[in-house]
């Protein structure tokens, strides 16, 4: 038996994290599960898969966070349910964990559309496992190509992204850096100008939740560097060796980035609640499940009302923030206060494109682009980035970058491929893939070097 | 047809890549061929290992040294032979590469002297793979233990490290920080305190290679931070739950870390030449291999004569200063100079075990132990070390662990597991072992998290 409340947090990310922080302090025991014992700073996963950070750069163990809270716990491990009647969280390896309150927040992963070949050949960029995935790939074709040139041919440099929103455009403008200006000179013996970055989106413009201004501001920074951009087109099918457009066009590329949607964590799926949009729990004004008060879902698993008849976007802002607001109803329900509604407060947008390149709108339609922009989005991240260390090493390797156009960890150094990630395609050292193999790529060992 | 002649570079650790640097701006074209697109730090693995350092700190990539010589090249490949007739190598996964001279600097492997289950389940540290997957398997363990605190009964936090040489003691020091400094505060609720280090030794002193004192030292310094060292005895036996040592004892572990030999890397056997202790490339007073004249083996891959009836330890200073002698052997015979033999200058040795301790042995009889020893220590690594920003990078993680008693990236990120390495027991996560499951562990996803 506990004395104090149990709150149970499902998921380490700026949700959960806040969520938890909130309450450290408080007269109630905190237990966070995730199944990485670490947070992940998303918004510079891509910095990862593009070589310019660390891995561990852009994440925090959960532990360190917490190591002066005595009453916060962390269990590394997979939430499969939650049994709202029992009050039960269940886990994939132990014995489920009972909560008094719980605060659901277990965030986003991607989204297929159903597209034929996308989830078994495209690649993700959701987790830090997912980055290091895609930058091993991706030096890997160079690789390969280096030792047979006549690969160049078959696409193997080309490198494809799908959506043009911020992720994809922050994909695309860091990819062609570090083409252009890195592996052009690793590669000194390989016609490294033969490499393609080609980005397409669905809409006539980049960035939909942009300003027309900053989406044309974009496209022309984007195309200034060497992206060739397609709008207005989708994608029909995937395969290990080609992307096949809907207007018919194919595309020969064994380096296909995903960075066309999101939906819910799989989570959702699995406590019986009311979905939204895209898989989303909907919750009521103060965060809480319908039906279930002391249950809550917070940040990206969230169908959050906007005030306004819309819906709140996947943000780091808006997890953040309503994470905190779950953790604070709590409080107030444990006082006997009454709760109340969730209110958002926009800070605004940003996207980065490139070396001093980015777009920037803050609320009261406030808009910059360029060197300002740039700068602000770099502080911003060194701000929201969590430890003294992290934000050190990041400034280090971004001024090293800026002033030597180099890149630091271009490392090909193989995670470990997880059963419950999508399996990213075979490498490109694996002969079956080069000659163009169509059979599913397994993970494990037979994605490995010969 | 080349117009210069060709010198083929086998290994880009300390021997390989100090051969072709001294040959960058010399008329000859130059191939370094390694299995891994970078140099690792084999000295700092251990740091890696125990979540002092990131792996990228201690790798750089092999192609960012030789940027600007364009007629150095480097192929990311596995030699898997050599055709001395025909002056060919032979590649796992493409033709084969002639050369005009030949450098092997293929380096060393764990050797396990056919004790039983080493190789199976014994982790090495000889590689950056390596330090990964031991510090994913001892967070995970501490991960294990925490869900479940009866498996502290089986010894699950019990870390066993065999070998007494300087890796097996600085493995052992730094291992007992982690364990109290780092991961006692992040476990709050787990007891920590009942882990084990244990060191265990064939011979009945630690540092075979150093003086009476320096060994004296080091013993009394581990067994004050609380290394429990076992000397004169050795491993009969390793399961996935234990170590059985030959005086009947068993020690219950999960992780036993293999430090007690090397011998010559697989390549040597691949190779028609004499091979001499610990399988190593005997070779001239000039580092040629008997016969070849135009084929040199260095570093640890090669036995080369101390000059005094004995063979050259297998040491970073020795690989270096090989490497560069073996690249002017090249010179010389371009242009028609006599060769001259290989002269090694001892620059001394240090192991370090921890936190300002460690033992320095300098030519000419001074020694140097503790503080002073420490930082000479550190500062020597860094200077070894390639690469300003790595350099940089090591700093400050020092400088910030030092004050701080933190350690950053205790990460539980998983390297794919490479079926030419030895396979790593399973995940502690893995219920099958915990369960005391003795069938060899499977690499791949049958060793990921459920």
């Amino acid at each position: 038996m506990r004395a104090r409340p149990h709150v149970v947090v499902v998921g380490a990310g700026f949700g959960g994290l806040n969520a938890a922080k909130r309450l450290e302090r408080e007269p109630v025991d905190v237990t966070v599960i995730d199944r990485h014992n670490y947070h992940q700073f998303l918004p510079l996963l891509y910095q990862v898969a593009t070589a310019g950070l660390n891995a561990a750069d852009v994440a925090y163990p959960v532990r360190a966070l917490f190591r002066r809270q005595r009453r916060v716990f962390f269990r590394k491990e997979e939430v499969v349910g939650v049994d709202l009647d029992r009050h039960q969280v269940r886990l994939a390896g132990g014995p489920p964990i009972s909560y008094d309150y719980l605060i659901l927040a277990a965030g986003s992963t991607t989204a297929y559309f159903g597209v034929e070949g996308a989830a078994e050949f495209a690649f993700p960029l959701y987790t830090l496992e997912h980055a290091v995935i895609l930058r091993n790939h991706i030096l890997s074709l160079f690789e390969a190509a280096d030792s047979d040139p006549s690969l160049i041919e078959e696409g193997v440099l080309n490198i494809v992204v799908v959506g043009g929103g911020p992720t994809g455009v922050e994909v695309a403008g860091a990819m062609v850096e570090l083409v252009d200006k890195v592996l052009a000179d690793d590669f000194h013996d390989l016609d490294v100008h033969r490499a393609r970055i080609i980005l397409i989106e669905q809409m006539d413009h980049l960035l939909g939740a942009f300003s027309d201004r900053s989406r044309q501001y974009a496209l022309r920074a984007l195309e200034s560097r060497g992206v060739q951009v397609r709008l207005g087109t989708t994608v029909r099918r995937v395969t290990p060796t080609a992307v096949h457009l809907v207007t018919g066009e194919v595309i020969p590329t064994r380096c296909l980035v995903w960075a066309a949607g999101v939906r819910a964590g799989e989570l959702a799926e699995h406590v019986a609640v009311t979905r939204g949009r895209s898989g989303r729990i909907v919750v009521n004004a103060d965060l809480s499940v319908p039906g279930h008060p002391n249950v809550f879902a917070v940040g990206d698993l969230a169908e959050i009302d906007d005030g306004c008849g819309g819906r709140l976007p996947q943000l780091a802002q808006v997890a953040i923030q309503s994470g905190r607001h779950a953790a604070e109803q709590v409080l107030h329900t444990i006082e006997r206060r009454p709760r109340t509604s969730f209110r958002y407060l926009d800070k605004g947008t940003m996207a980065t494109i490139g070396r001093r390149a980015a777009v920037a709108e803050l609320p009261g339609g406030r808009r910059l682009t360029g060197p300002v922009a740039w700068l602000a989005w770099l502080g911003l991240h060194l701000v929201y980035l969590l430890g003294v260390r992290n934000r050190l090493s990041v400034f280090v390797n971004w001024a090293w970058n800026y002033l030597t156009w180099d890149r630091g960890p271009r490392l090909i150094l193989r995670p470990e491929v997880l059963p419950h990630a999508p399996r990213p395609p075979s490498d490109a050292n694996h002969v079956g893939t080069l000659a163009g193999d169509t059979s599913p790529p397994d993970g494990g060992s037979a994605d490995a070097e010969p």
